[in-house]
């Protein structure tokens, strides 16, 4: 309680895990009015870095090890979704693997890889866990983790299908892991809310809470969790991607929100906005038409300093840059 | 292994809790070859038992304190679903409480009851578990429980949003307990497969594991699982229902299952025909044609008798016979 | 406002037009507890009347030169929809013709008859108005009149497409004259609000407001108003019919409210619970099952006695029963 | 043509094939007006002949050595679809083989048989020609003949996937085999117009020609051939099944066309209403409800009486009769 | 009907209302044979001309006060739907307020702004008419005025919901207010017809009449109409844009039609090629790909120069030029 | 069969038809690694090469007379579906006629055209066969044939309604021309295997063989053979498209498959990956976005080159190479 009331007052964003890098920054372009801005570089990770890939996007990227890391989602050119490891001094420049992780499992049948798709990695504790929908009888959410993003072990799937978008958070809740997930069907879900678990060993999952539904415009179809929330004295900040149905089909734009710090069920804040919308060429333009997906952020505590990692087009990687402190201005003053 | 020969010397079925009262029983009418037979005096309960009921259908019945306690559907004239608390000295003539069943729970977002259907009731350990289609941001599984079928607690779901037919099997299965479920979607799910968990506690689930998908004819759209498991010295014999879409709808039907005994989620036999499908006038015309719909049975060890309840026409509550043996032997020889 | 006390005083159901000659009447069997129930003789119309007809049912009856008239659907052996004239002595017994009904109607365009479904017939000012569902490149609302049930003569459409249940007030509102309709679309519409609109000459309409929407239960897709209001000290008496969709198809129910006698727009009261459902073999079997559908509703000011004609199944007419006292207690004490 | 201007001279229906035992009749009863009444025996085979059917419809008769014989869907306790053979002295009563037929197939892809349905049995030449909905990637026409009802041989399949009542005509036409078809979908088909197609040798087939579309209606959805067109000197007697989508579903009515003698794909007359609906409980209560299905008539030249086999909604066989030339009158006086 | 015909003799497109300024101007580009051509400063609005804006696009420009003054739709970062004022000098550069219009209105439940969007602006007798697509439990037509773009006044909407694209005829026929609509539904509404209704004080609405129905290829289904008519010799001059389905959405392109002077809902001609298709970037890519949307003409009568404002891609806003003499000869020689 | 081990052991594609002029050709960029790569022309034919068009795409390309002819698919600016004839030097620069062909037919009833697209051209014994999507009652598989691309005859439609993209052989099979198609339904068809089929004659077609499925990924919705398979000592070289369903719709690709040589229904290898998808701009934007759709392959025996012609977004004419004997390797190093 202490504790909280302490961060209240810095309002600082706090990152669990190793040192930070010198993380990837721009700076906010003149005249560019949004809390949100591009990189120039965009996009940073082309559709074909690797032989393999028909598209390389939604990434999720962390630091480790005095430089980044990440696990990656490589389509192949079956069109087979795929999770890749990468590894970058800066960032920018990525060493993507040409062959997908393969994950050490103890049952056979769980560890049985038919595609994973859309990863999210967590520093939590003392190793990297990654989450991922994995395919399991339909989509579900898988989890595992690494130490040294060489091994890679797999748990069991937190849920029963159908579901996506697992987000752990960076540190337990109430004694308990914690994790944002988003229930879903068999096909391109026409629904989807937020909802909150928690389980005591990453084994078996409950006290499931609903956290965010739709509420029209840019979010009127279905939301998921974007990055990981990072914690602030605000609150968790989790940036989240939202779907509006045109006539031609999805458009996918990011939001943020603040969620309690103690019951992280509980909305504080809600971007009515989005903070990002599909708007260039390679965010419109490609496998999947319009469509913009954070999977990662990058954060510096001492400058405030965000990096987000989204896809672009469900075909390319791309990034974002923010600072935190305004980004939870904008939420609080532009909330729903 | 050896534990198995011995079950299969048995070959007695298995019903854990009190004792037995005296089973509904009719023989099996002249001439006829099913393995199921209806009561004639079905629909045992009328739609209008109650003032307050439109329908009262899809029972969940155990024996209880020398007569029979039961959990029932019962939709008001508003349509709405709820779960209404029954007694009866033979099974056959209920007296159903004209008010839902108001359950206690800790948590007031949890027990926040929008609407339940189709329950479950499985005496384990102490006490008598429910478990129902629960409406929470979507219909997933409530679990409550009563010792006394007068105050009735409501626990956490057990899973998240969106599942139907949640069923407790009747003892811990590798030290925890054990549900079948079958994953489903907002609206009258096209698809649904049914899967099996566990857990330590009732609060947490996990090892999620799949059992059976439809496989064409009778049950190739959807299947889920009806009463609770009957443990047998061929594995758990699970009744489930099926669902063909004709060009009119859907057609609920009922097949059995062997499950393994300690591995569950692995199928032994499963019946290629329904063994109960709509035929009737009370099962073919009412508020949804063509459905019958099985929630409970009663078993009775000595004889080998057992009396299961379903719902008939989503209206009416019916009654059908077997003798677990041949039902058994049925399975095993008319296996997929 | 005065006069509007004064009816809430007098409570007691008004008719606009003719005497009433002896309506049509059972009692309240022993033991029925709803506030509306069947005609002994259901249905009081077969399919079969008359040779032309593949079904007679929804249908709009006004006593009418001390015995009955009415305007029938009668859908022919092609299927096609028609408006047939009908004539009573008694209510019960009908001579309908076996020809449709021909228009006159100066616009030829107009007067081009596709179809004509689901009338309703109300006596207002000096003559008998029909409204129906109208085809004129998509489904609309017919107006017509008839003083003699003889000639009959078409206006305007009252709306554009896509609409049905155009319904009118049995007198003026504001110095209008007044109608409910349901916007729809081209098809089996799955969704469906009650609005008010308003006209100072039958040909020009417009002040359209929001009457009542769909609230879940069994009027949970659609709603859709059923006889011509009654106007009572209560406020007018308002029939309506509101479907629920199941898996199998839509089910379409009974249900009153009261609406504000100068403000029509304005629900003063709404039954929660439906009043009457398709629960008999000639409201659950036949061309479409488990409609009821009411057109018309015949009301005895002196008794208080109402007899409501309903369209059973889609095939057949059939005839309910209550007193508009208690049904106006009903409405209030089971509200929304 | 002289031998088409003679044909219409006589006006007697011609049958191709051995002679006529004594065919199914009953008078048509005491003031019924229809053109085709149903048997007072109906249904005439029951769901539950034979043990192993779920229901026994859609049947295909024809005379052979002086009794009658036939093939039958038989669907089973799966749900599976197959066809039997049966055999009866009166065509009323009938013996059904309680196992599938085994076809002879050159070809073992071919005659790799996955299901069969709605089959019609077609006299010409020298033997007994089968042709059925079969399955082979999809549904489409299966061909096969039998000379003695003991063996029977299973040819090419007749068309491409999707298709549906495939239908011979008892004489070759120009010198080829000819066949209608109704072109369909992969699923429960919302469209289908009845196509006519020729063949040098029954296996390679051509010179496709559209026969006839959907008109609204009963006939709105989808029409397909139902018995083998029977010669008459009004041109061939198609009797046909139309199908209509109410907001419940389908609902299968049965109608009558005069086809020109020699270029059958030309329409002379065809009835704007159907001439037989789903009235009874046996045609509106079932698997599927409202169905009347024909897949066969027996027709005696000397006393023009027709005896028309038709399936009640998908679940049972029912009989009804007319007058060849009554219909043939009928079919002109109700052209569309 | 002597202006009539002169209007006919001159062949003169007349403008009602004030003085034009410098119209908006570019000639045909070298070798393009098109009747219409596209501005090479488009889009002439970006989306993001004010900091509140997703999009502008969908205009509606008229002349005033001898500049030009607009209803632009803003989608704001919420994406919803607003209507902005805007002025311009040169119909080009436009200053459009950051915040959407407020309408006073009498009726507050009228006058409560849930969104507006698609809005045409037409001078008739003294003011300025706007009519949008206005939320009122479902998109109907919103109907404004304003005389000084300053203040702005909101009426009844014309009819009940659904309804989308309604457009004013500049000046009375026969004595009458006349407007365009398309009846809709709530969705994305995959049909959708041009009708004409009269009113005789924009208060309320009748004699309906059928305009126009989608007759395949790029206007296969469904036509709404754009900007306000044009009065001609010809005829009313409508430009109108038809929707074609790919299988990868809708593709909405642009039209022109003639209808009658005094019976407007007769179609004198009707373009079978389009006059305008999505081939630019800024049409094919944006929140919609494959969108040119025509909402507004301005038309100088001396020159007969026609520049025609629409939108691009839903995103943005673009200008196209015409002689207005050449697009009647193009629309006469191009007729369906 | 020694003539098959004599290809096999030659390994060179064959042509058959006329000498080959100059093929298009550009020699692989650097650094590439597909065994595909485009023109650097592309789109080497624009959407607006000729006045009438809306796009050009689908082309059919065949060498003639020292030169290079075709059947191109033209949309007009009705956007209807049109056949047009082109004449080329050099396979790049293209004269097509801005009026479409028209096709001699016996029967007027089959030659009555109402579109055509995505036409084959097949040289075989003694002319060039053209194939197509053609329009009657339903989209089915057209012939016709030409000897010196002046004058057109078109012979009866291959098979009944509903099929596209039919694809003849370039040599008789089993002295039998055969043909693969797609048999489909009324619509954008979410589904379609590739069969085969034989003819004696062109006229009648039978012996229905099914080759491939869709199997997931790239090819998981529908597949289409593409060019007329080339023969080689590995089998029938066939290239095909298939097609993915993402949220915003259908995504075409391009793989390939090698047939057996005298069983052309049994596949020996298909590639897993693609060998082009949808990457570029004038792939990725247009009046269908993300569409490669392969409709001829130019092949020069000598060299091994091959130049294939493929619509890039259902707008405009594009060109890729390749080596075939490094194409029927990839084909077999990455078969599934």
């Amino acid at each position: 309680m202490s504790g909280d009331k302490e961060m209240k007052a810095t309002r600082k964003p706090r990152i669990t895990g190793s040192e930070l890098p010198n993380i990837p920054w721009e700076d906010r372009p003149e005249g560019y009015e949004g809390v949100i801005w591009r990189s120039r570089r965009n996009p940073i990770i082309p559709r074909n870095l690797i032989p393999s890939a028909n598209s390389i996007f939604n990434s999720a990227v962390v630091p480790f090890a005095g430089e980044y890391a990440g696990v990656f989602r490589c389509d192949d050119k079956r069109r087979h979704m795929r999770l890749h490891r990468g590894r970058s001094g800066d960032g920018i420049n990525w060493d993507i693997d040409n062959e997908p992780i393969s994950f050490f499992c103890e049952n056979p049948e769980m560890g049985n890889f038919l595609y994973g798709y859309d990863p999210r990695v967590c520093y939590l504790e003392d190793r990297y866990y990654i989450t991922w929908c994995n395919g399991y009888h339909g989509p579900t959410i898988g989890v595992g983790y690494t130490y040294d993003f060489k091994q890679f072990y797999q748990l069991e799937n937190a849920f029963l299908p159908y579901n996506r978008n697992g987000v752990l958070f960076p540190r337990k809740i109430n004694g308990n892991y914690a994790m944002l997930s988003r229930p879903s069907d068999t096909g391109h879900t026409a629904f989807g809310d937020i909802f909150y678990s928690e389980s005591p060993d990453l084994c078996y999952w409950g006290r499931h809470r609903h956290v965010m539904a739709p509420v029209g415009g840019w979010q009127g179809t279905k939301i998921g969790a974007g990055p990981a929330p990072v914690e602030t004295g605000e609150g968790w900040l989790l940036i989240y991607h939202g779907v509006l149905t045109s006539c031609n089909g999805y458009v996918y734009s990011v939001g943020a929100a603040l969620l309690d710090l103690e019951q992280p069920w509980k909305v504080r804040y809600r971007t009515a906005p989005y903070i990002l919308s599909p708007q260039t060429l390679y965010e419109c333009v490609g496998d999947v038409p319009n469509v913009v997906f954070p999977c990662a952020a990058l954060c510096d505590t001492a400058t405030g300093r965000m990096a987000i990692y989204y896809g672009g087009a469900d075909t390319v990687t791309c990034l974002a840059y923010t600072l935190v402190n305004e980004l939870i201005s904008f939420i609080k003053d532009n909330s729903l």
